[in-house]
């Protein structure tokens, strides 16, 4: 049974979700879309949007009509959801793929409720503004989509999840929940606490220098962009990845604490490899995409 | 004497010299635009490009053609090359304008050098890539431009560089050099050292974790922004604003310090706070910017 035959149910339908669904429904890359929000007012924007085909009143209403289940609520109501639509579920349920933005923490606790049909799933896609009224269904176009099994995670589970990043338009990625959350916590967690610092730290100057918020133009808007997102995201990402966040927080703490300690030449230096880092960066990344097409 | 019937003499053709250079010939706004590089080749190809109308092969020939002296080099370079054009600039040049990002420190050189002609001019605009092939006649369009001037400088100056901002298509914001440096250091200084820090962490994290580049997306790419600028201004603008990023550095730890010792929901309040100075920041500037029309 291919994704093109399955009935798939997304709980949340916030800017991941939604954008999921619409994405699915839109190109008729499934079967039907069915979708349930704990607000019922986003089910039927969402209905009325056409980017699902059911608008579900009750989480385990939407349980009971899919053949694979996407879990799109913050990760703090992972674990809670699932044990409200467990026994609603199909006992068929082909597949139930979380897309939590931390692995190893959520898996921990959702493995042991679905056992076989579970994997992780986290397509590396966003907005700086979240919610439905910004679902985008191209949202993610060539987006990386880490798929993370469980050591209970049937493979045929596995191997839906990769054809679910396919679907999307993006490019799956298979690994582990720890190598992905250090990763994930160096180039997306930690950088909401420094973008939110940096944030906070003008707060506090503005109270006492006008020019703050004059002299600011893209380099500020840039360095705090991922600031502007949700709190309660980057709350939860930061308490369920927390071991990664800090060992990642003391490390960045000491690199820059070299940099204000250098000589300028030294300095020069310094910001001469941090340049050539990201260029290694967005090379590699550019090389994996181009090995995966 | 107004800006419009003012030789101007450009000294560094990068993409600051070269964009102010392009904007003024282009628009008519002054007589005659003179530049000079210490690359030759970079001369020529301003030339070329109708950039300059005038292709210096010494500094001391653009210097004793300017009405207005427009000081565009590095940082480091800024009191050098005064030194080396003093003696050549005419005696009834009009003013002396340095485009450095910081302006204590330059200030403190250059004053004494050229007198009551001389004031900081600081236009906040900028390009991921500098030099003069990234040259943008319409980099300044509604870009604040800092007019600063010193305990020595004739009002007439300070008058000539509002001027100036206006003619480049910005907003004049006159204030001192104090004031000036503690703002940008937070805005665009430390910001700096913060990108760095955070690439070149991931920069250690990719040496053992190959997901680190392919899990990088929107979020990394501009929270690391400003890292990918020239290293030489990055070391420049740290060196000569050094007690500022200091202290706002150490400021900034404490913040992110807090970030990571806080409670889930004392997190979540404090990155909401975090978005909200965003905000305020944007709207601040904007009411400002509104009020000047």
């Amino acid at each position: 049974m291919s994704l093109k035959n399955c009935t798939i149910s997304v709980f949340g339908l916030g800017l991941i979700g939604g954008s999921l669904a619409w994405k699915l429904r839109r190109d008729g890359l499934v079967q039907d879309v069915a979708g349930w929000s704990r607000n019922p007012e986003t089910v039927r924007r969402a209905m009325e949007a056409g980017m699902i085909g059911r608008g579900c009143v009750s989480a385990e209403e939407c349980a009971a009509l899919g053949d694979v289940l996407v879990l799109a609520v913050p990760i703090r109501s992972m674990e809670e959801v699932s044990l409200k639509i467990r026994s609603a579920a199909r006992p068929d349920v082909r597949a139930v793929f979380d897309l939590a933005s931390t692995k190893t923490d959520v898996g921990r606790k959702l493995a042991p409720i679905w056992g076989r049909c579970y994997a992780g799933f986290h397509p590396m896609a966003g907005k700086e503004r979240g919610g439905l009224e910004n679902a985008d269904p191209d949202l993610f176009s060539e987006a990386v989509c880490a798929v993370v099994p469980f050591e209970t995670t049937d493979p045929s589970v596995t191997a839906l999840a990769e054809e679910l990043a396919e679907a999307l338009g993006g490019r799956a990625l298979p690994t582990d929940a720890a190598v992905h959350d250090a990763a994930a916590g160096c180039v997306s967690h930690l950088p909401v606490l420094l973008a939110a610092s940096l944030a906070l730290l003008a707060g506090r100057e503005l109270e006492k220098n006008p020019l703050v918020p004059l002299l600011a133009a893209g380099g500020f808007r840039d360095t705090t962009r991922v600031a502007g997102g949700p709190p309660w995201l980057g709350a939860d990402m930061t308490v369920t990845n927390g071991e990664q966040v800090k060992r990642l927080a003391r490390e960045y703490k000491a690199i820059l604490n070299g940099l204000l300690g250098a000589t300028p030449g030294e300095l020069e230096a310094l910001l001469e490899q941090a340049s050539a880092v990201r260029e290694r960066m967005f090379a590699g990344k550019k090389r994996w995409a181009g090995e995966k097409r």
